[in-house]
């Protein structure tokens, strides 16, 4: 199946706000692709672009990344990771239970652990010079240190999730990395606070796969004008 | 294999928040188990049992609900609609790019559109009395408004988010639910700003299986002794 599948067509920020540091999440879907060994082509997107109907017509949220596979649309980072993993050799185990697991860590890294790194991120981000922010921080501090020590007692001191390396692991890395973000640099930090869940993340980052993955958004970042894709809108 | 497959254990609270107005996340694995005909076992689990060993080698993050299955144990609501969805007939269309599509709204619903909803949620919840309530809270409403608007914009006069009742409409009518926690009545409202999403949680919520779900959830609450489960913990 894979060897016929038309080569697919991503979607990401021709000016992505993360200073090509890979938070945005095209990077999932690129290190999905480099994982499987899919060659890809990006179809870079102004922020005025987002918002038209072209582009909310494969996104209804107008958000990046999109995927498009000869009549296969698809959005959501993680719907398309998933995909990827599902069609193509080495993000899945083979066994079914094992599969069925490595879906629970995918559901468990975007519905559970993110949202209050996410939440946390904005606040930090959007409200850093209102009255109540030093007073709120705190609450949100915790509520990722919640997940971050249940995530960390788990994992104990294996390499991965489940397992080898899955589309699991590589969405938690994801998830996990956004609070290393360097535009926080006096709240980054807490993911230090759990040694084993930093040195999971640097099990990531350190994958050919990953290292390719982020240069090819990095270049787009650094030459401002599209790198390996091309510029639409 | 739908036929030979023991039947499944869940775990839902013992003494749920919500008065029984299915608001806690048993209620999804419920209802897809009846809209595919899976007759199913509850575990009841006090709040303590939660927290303790037993239930966390279960659910790392010792939240409800679980899910066993013979040697298959998940966790993560979205996870075990998915496994449920996958491994029997109902909630997937057959068509390849259609099941992709689905499970696009899938994460659609837990990872775009649940997050402010749930945010919200937890401040009305938790914050009311702070001092920053009042002037922080229109900014919550509009992230959710946002998505409201989005989501509402794509549905447009359709049933259901891609051709017929999936397991996608399963989990974003759940999520949209959350809207009407009678909890916080003097905030409630903000779905009827959007008919067409008002009107596609109310088909969600006269489909049989909802009903049968719906019901199975409340009498857990009406009796306090366990409903068609036994109480563990």
């Amino acid at each position: 199946m894979t060897a016929e599948s038309p080569r697919p067509t991503i979607t990401a920020f021709a000016d992505s706000p993360d200073n090509g540091e890979g938070h945005a999440r095209d990077m999932q879907v690129r290190w999905a692709l480099e994982e499987v060994g899919r060659p890809y082509d990006v179809r870079l997107l102004s922020f005025a672009a987002l918002k038209q109907p072209p582009h909310r017509a494969l996104n209804p949220f107008g958000s990046i990344p999109t995927y498009e596979e000869g009549a296969l649309a698809l959005f959501e980072s993680g719907a398309i990771v998933f995909h990827i993993a599902q069609a193509n050799q080495g993000l899945f185990p083979a066994d079914r239970n094992a599969r069925a697991r490595a879906v629970t860590w995918m559901f468990a890294a975007l519905n559970t652990v993110e949202p209050p790194i996410v939440e946390r991120e904005a606040f930090l981000l959007l409200e850093k010079d209102e009255s109540w922010f030093e007073a709120r921080l705190p609450r949100l501090d915790d509520n990722v240190r919640k997940r971050l020590g249940d995530l960390s007692a788990r994992l104990g001191g294996s390499q991965w999730l489940d397992g080898g390396f899955s589309a699991a692991d590589l969405l938690m890395v994801s998830v996990l990395r956004r609070l290393k973000a360097s535009n926080i640099p006096e709240r980054a930090g807490i993911l230090e606070e759990f040694q084993s869940l930093a040195d999971y993340v640097a099990r990531g980052e350190a994958r050919p796969a990953y290292r390719r993955a982020f240069e090819a958004q990095r270049a787009v970042f650094l030459d401002g004008k599209g790198g390996k894709g091309k510029r639409d809108g």
